[in-house]
């Protein structure tokens, strides 16, 4: 092999790394804590903000789009928010750059600013500065919008995907007239997201609401979707947060409601980030490199020819371009790959480290027989086919991986599932196998504090709808408690 | 009328800032001199971006992604280039926020930060240091790539969308093996721009490349398309340059040749911003708003129920429906607007502001004779057609508006541009019509220099191809001229 992965057994952290390079996807920069996006990973980015989009525009939202800068003083206004957000911000302080006494580049004092700016980390206080000079009126609302855009939370430890300094997000912003809407929004795109994360990243996940200590700065209620990781740790895949009136507040965001009252606003906002690409390689991948759903995969399919002289180089590249444009046909995207400067077995090898759900190949012998070589990713399994009938049977083939990649994800997640009653045993499977573990909590910040501190587990969210019968006691205290909450180790 | 823009013979720039806000496109920002880009803006930004994208992706490229911040020192690689943008650069110095003793807001002296980041204005200086790492052999290029994103140039004197501090834009990026490569590349991106500029955007531009005063500091040569606005001056709508070697030696970024031999890598790039929006603008609107061409509007018709009791409503709204459904499956983007709480005037009235192409009404009368109301935006004509066939009247419709906005924006191109000889004839012109001024230029900075400090008045391009025989005398020096070159005051 021409190059590999280092096998999850080995290293796990260094194997992650190793398939975000190996597939192309990301590389670091020269900006510290910030990725570069590579040409194979924006176009999986792409896809999965092609299939959002239109989810949110089926369910009624609008895009916008909001400044990067936000004036510093706009952070003061919502104690818990600049509390979170404070400590990660890039603070823009000069507007030119000029050159010291020694010709070295400085930040122009003359150039200082009145008011610096922070480079959003998120944008709810400048939307909702704006809201209320947009908002009088009960007809104004709802307002449903929703953003692309780049955001920067200054990171400590960055890793490609999973934690930069810069990433690219969507943010939904909406704005309604009463508290029951507010939190019909956002449950709604609590489903959005939960089904994208299973029916198009084929990555089973868990819905649910965070405890106080997990909840987004200024948020009532953070709403999120978990999902479990190749190795026992959870990853927090999307948030969609009931704001109350927190922000109107801040921003003196009021409406004349139906009887001529004046209220404040009621908000939500919702955002998933490029931290899934990071969620859909630790669901799939493999030892061999990247694993792609065939509904995100850039390629659904390669074509590689094989020949050995110019003769069957003509035969076999004329083969291989009906096939193409057969499957095009089809609505598959299909790349050929016809460099002649790459043997068959180097590009093999590279689409698999880049994940391409289905491989074709065609040799003389293929070409004789009127067959065609077909390999999965998944499986790496192959098989020699007829030519004939080759797009239907690749399009049944991608469906059935993208069923078999979200079965086999649920099945490893039911594995590394427990229910656990007992503290002991609680530390134990965190320790030994990680995973999710369901357990009772007595609903107190120092005893989920005391857990942490004392196992690395955190609760990663209270189920939506708990059932009767479900009460318990504290594995930890004994204290009364309302029913299992769902701890992990996390991302 | 409810509301209403100032018409441009009272007051151009006013007319302007109308045009925006009315038809809903952005809004000024609480950041200095960035905009608020509203759903209408942004969703006819989208259009533009997908067909300029589909267009990129026609031409081999494929899109990557790179940091907003640019380490400090990278700027001073590129001599020109830092000289260049410099001046305008928002500068990140910190990446804490704390408070000061009286509990203020202030950047944390503990997070100064070793080196600082100018957040990018353009994209060269972090891509080719990248380049310089992707690229050791010819076979490794060509490297065809291009970026979506937001840069940041502080402006003294911002406009919406003409002149912002952050706009979106994109920015492509390629390597080559050979100068003659490059060069056809930048030429081919060139043509990328003038397809989409006269297709799609119904907006007339010249070719050509810029004076050395006028090149991107760090190009070689800087190609261009210029077009007219109403008000006569000239609107540079998008650039293309070859940036020869300048990038790769500055970062150093050699290859080996077919030769074996060691050599820089060539370089192209190119960019068109959210300013095409104020080109869209001036080019078509009028005193009652927004004009839109049909291939780039959000909507392409606006459907208008109009009922005076609760019967009628019933069955107009059921036509309505009938009529958008055949119109959207002619793949005619269609919106009703059936909010009971505004008045048909008022809509009416609404999408006009907006640039909606065409209008259709449906009220009791044309109900009865099987009819609609049929109002297109751009001359304001209304029509009663049949009820039968008409999404292809309206296909067929909004073909003509998209060739009609074309032919008579060319034909307002016309009229305003002049061929002088005469520096006096010339300074007339300039001062009293504005337009374009074709007229001969000796190819000195000092000329060119006094022209615009007496005039106004800035070359706008050198065309690409000059015919024979177009020789002559400078109009101001008498001096030899190779050919006459392309004037005009400017945005």
């Amino acid at each position: 092999m021409a190059e590999a992965v280092t096998p999850r057994a080995d290293d796990y952290s260094q194997w992650y790394n190793d398939v975000v390079r190996k597939g192309k996807l990301a590389d670091n920069s020269p900006a510290r804590g910030c990725m570069i996006i590579r040409p194979n990973g924006m176009a999986l980015w792409e896809n999965m903000r092609d299939e959002l989009d239109r989810m949110f525009k089926d369910t009624g939202h609008e895009n916008f789009y909001f400044p990067i800068f936000i004036p510093e003083r706009f952070m003061e206004r919502e104690a818990e928010h600049v509390e979170g957000f404070a400590k990660e911000c890039a603070v823009v302080t000069h507007s030119r750059l000029t050159q010291d006494e020694e010709g070295n580049l400085i930040p122009d004092p003359e150039s200082k600013l009145g008011e610096n700016y922070i480079v959003r980390p998120t944008s709810e206080t400048i939307i909702w500065d704006t809201y209320s000079k947009w908002i009088q009126s009960y007809r104004d609302l709802p307002l449903l919008y929703n953003q692309w855009a780049n955001v920067v939370r200054w990171e400590m430890r960055p890793r490609l995907f999973l934690r930069t300094a810069e990433f690219l997000w969507q943010e939904g912003h909406t704005a309604h007239a009463t508290k029951e809407e507010a939190i019909e929004e956002t449950e709604r795109m609590l489903d959005v997201y939960t089904t994208f994360a299973e029916d198009y990243m084929a990555m089973p996940v868990h819905q649910g609401t965070k405890s106080e200590s997990e909840r987004f700065p200024g948020a009532v209620d953070t709403y999120c979707i978990e999902a479990l990781m190749q190795d026992g740790k959870a990853l927090q895949a999307g948030t969609s947060h009931f704001l109350g009136q927190n922000f109107a507040k801040a921003f003196d965001c009021t409406f004349t409601d139906e009887n001529n009252e004046e209220t404040y606003v009621w908000a939500t906002s919702w955002g998933v980030s490029t931290r899934l690409i990071g969620g859909l390689i630790m669901t799939h991948s493999d030892d061999q490199g990247l694993v792609l759903p065939p509904k995100l995969a850039p390629h659904q399919v390669v074509i590689v020819p094989i020949y050995f002289n110019d003769d069957q180089k003509t035969d076999v590249l004329a083969a291989c371009e009906r096939i193409q444009e057969e499957l095009a046909d089809a609505g598959v995207t299909v790349k050929m790959d016809d460099d002649d400067t790459q043997s068959p077995g180097w590009k093999f090898n590279e689409y698999e480290l880049q994940g391409v759900p289905v491989r074709l190949a065609i040799g003389p012998r293929d070409l004789e027989n009127d067959n065609v070589e077909l390999a999965r990713r998944d499986t790496r399994e192959k098989t020699i086919v007829p030519q004939a009938g080759i797009a239907e049977r690749v399009s049944d083939l991608l469906d059935e991986i993208q069923t078999s990649l979200y079965t086999q994800a649920k099945e490893r997640r039911k594995e590394r599932t427990h229910t656990v009653d007992d503290y002991d045993a609680f530390r134990e499977v965190i320790d030994e196998d990680g995973g999710f573990v369901w357990a009772h909590w007595d609903g107190s910040a120092e005893t989920e504090e005391r857990i942490q501190e004392e196992t690395g587990a955190t609760i990663r969210l209270l189920p939506l709808d708990r059932e009767d019968g479900e009460s318990g006691e504290d594995m930890l205290t004994g204290e009364p408690s309302e029913g299992r909450v769902l701890f992990a180790k996390a991302y």
